[in-house]
């Protein structure tokens, strides 16, 4: 569907609304006429924007989640061109999820979303792994370039490595409420880059 | 409950069958009636084993299937006391995440449970996981002590880091249903362990 500026501005006021009521109620707990409410937004308003319905707009609250997954490590997770800026975008991650605790908006979702569409639940979470582990991996090419780590790393396996580090610290943390795992995981994962 | 040796066998089969049916056919879509029927029990017995009911068997189910991934990886898991014992382990954690792909039964039976008994089922995977973590500690000891990594190694958090490994691996895998996750992560946790 191509919007007019206004009809996405509208849209974009749909979602995050939506997006807000999850986070703070539960994705269960909200209806559509909660999101109508809160949003100011018609039955056909809500019906021209998502013709598919609460599926449809789960699946558009999951991508905004998604975008917000890198955008929380915006400026750092693109400008990752020397160890310092590493090191603070490892306390950038520690301090997102310590805030977070068991509460991941997007894993809420994609576990809804598994039940109704796990296709397109699947995607959302490969695009946004993929340009997660882009990021990284241009950023083990420059401490690569500089000659802050050994130039036979490889950049996408290290930059996997570090991504499946954070997704297993972050599913310990909603299993057991425990820090733990991230942090020993995170600093080792980096520690080994650094060797 | 103190149960008596057959008492006990009656509630083990009641917990085994219910667990091939979840496995089967997935936790939401198995009743008790079904329960029941596959496993020849009659209403009273199952209230008698389980007074609480479902989400009294689903705890006892995911308990089984908590045992049931540590068991998957003995006599490996407890006797890793050289380095090839550490790959033939290795190897088995592939296999078994390779074979199991999506179907995790114990993350899909907490994430039922995670809606009704929360911290039931938190402790459940927090049990299991000092389980976990406690046999690789070991493992790691056993390497420390012959000489085949640096003394100096945390037994401890050496085995949180590669127990990350592996749950991130599991989790990406199954959003992605890739094994490329798991597999890196495994190897640089093992790897920079032997460095």
């Amino acid at each position: 569907m191509v919007l007019t500026s206004r009809g996405a501005a509208t849209r974009r006021r749909i979602v995050t609304g939506a997006a807000a009521l999850f986070r703070e109620r539960g994705v269960a707990q909200v209806s559509l006429d909660d999101i109508r409410a809160a949003t100011a937004t018609s039955k056909s308003q809500l019906f021209h924007y998502f013709p598919g319905g609460r599926s449809e707009l789960l699946l558009a609250v999951a991508e905004h989640e998604a975008e917000q997954v890198l955008a929380d490590q915006q400026p750092l997770l693109g400008d990752l061109t020397d160890w310092r800026k590493w090191q603070a975008w490892r306390e950038r991650i520690i301090k997102i999820y310590d805030e977070q605790r068991a509460g991941c908006p997007l894993s809420a979702l994609t576990a809804h979303l598994s039940q109704a569409d796990p296709a397109a639940a699947q995607k959302i979470v490969i695009r946004m792994n993929e340009r997660w582990q882009a990021h990284l991996a241009t950023g083990v090419r420059a401490l690569s370039d500089s000659g802050e780590i050994d130039p036979a790393t490889d950049p996408d396996q290290t930059a996997a490595t570090i991504m499946t580090a954070i997704v297993g610290g972050a599913t310990l943390l909603q299993a057991t409420d425990s820090m733990t795992y991230l942090e020993l995981a995170l600093t080792q994962a980096l520690n080994s880059l650094r060797r």
